[in-house]
């Protein structure tokens, strides 16, 4: 299992604001059934690595598909194979530590 | 105001766990006085930009002080002049468009 | 088309030298038949959005299949649709501008 | 020594081109007297990381003073201090290695 931390945003788009194109990709993320968490820069995804680039390939075309002209994506994958690591499970490991 | 979300990673270290990194930073980032949010796949601090810059140093710095020999961090920052972004408000904002 | 810089990093590796990970994916990338250009913090690539994803999946996998435990992977795709984008040529239209 | 890698994107400009906010940035670069390079992806500067923290402050904030609203800026530190790093060394060592 690998935990996903995705930014997607849209370029050139006439707003600084993006909160639709945001919403649009949460919608997405229902869909597809991975586990997920909305955070203040960007979404974090459960999943083994091939689900995980899945779900960045329909997120990354998300905002051409409601006009936009150029998206900037960021990724950032974590995956161990010493142990599981799940959606949740850092925090609590290190706010029981604290 | 802006939001910054940081990843600080040692390498080289002998173990995959970096645990005890991430606990030392949560302590030190309780010691700067800024809202901050610990997520999966890092952490999301607010702040003027000085002040997270002031903050993505003192993390940075963190695990060279207990031992490390390279340190790979990863910093997104978000800043706004058209309205305020606070902690929690764009989550907020798209579970109310959901 | 479109752009991808990544970064595959291997965590809890003995020795904070990665170069014989980096000296790996060069080899794969090579194999792939995409257009690349290692960085000082990276590598970037020129593709499409699905050959792009299927380069980071086998980049991502490479510290693994060499004994790696975790991997931690950062990529940052740009993709436009209004013009098409090819490594090189935002260096060179920026430098024409200088 | 580290290296940075840099990329400021200013979103809602209502152009999809951001090739002015890269000139501006080159400029203001230039004049600090940092080596660096530009690349496909952003640009990669070579400091000690109060060098490169004090660039990425300037560098946030130029489209700000070109009429942005909302900057996103994504920054990559790598920094050792078990040997030294310069830009286009570790191009150099990989390539020896191929």
């Amino acid at each position: 299992m690998a935990l996903m931390d995705i930014n997607v945003a849209p370029l050139g788009t006439a707003s600084p604001s993006v909160g639709k194109f945001v919403v649009e990709m949460q919608r997405l993320l229902a869909e597809q059934g991975l586990p997920y968490e909305l955070t203040d820069m960007g979404t974090t995804i459960e999943g083994t690595v091939d689900q995980l680039l899945a779900a960045a390939r329909a997120l990354h075309e998300s905002p051409f598909l409601m006009g936009a002209k150029r998206v900037y994506t960021v990724i950032k994958i974590d995956e161990r194979r010493d142990k599981e690591i799940h959606l949740g499970q850092k925090i609590r490991s290190v706010k029981e530590k604290l």
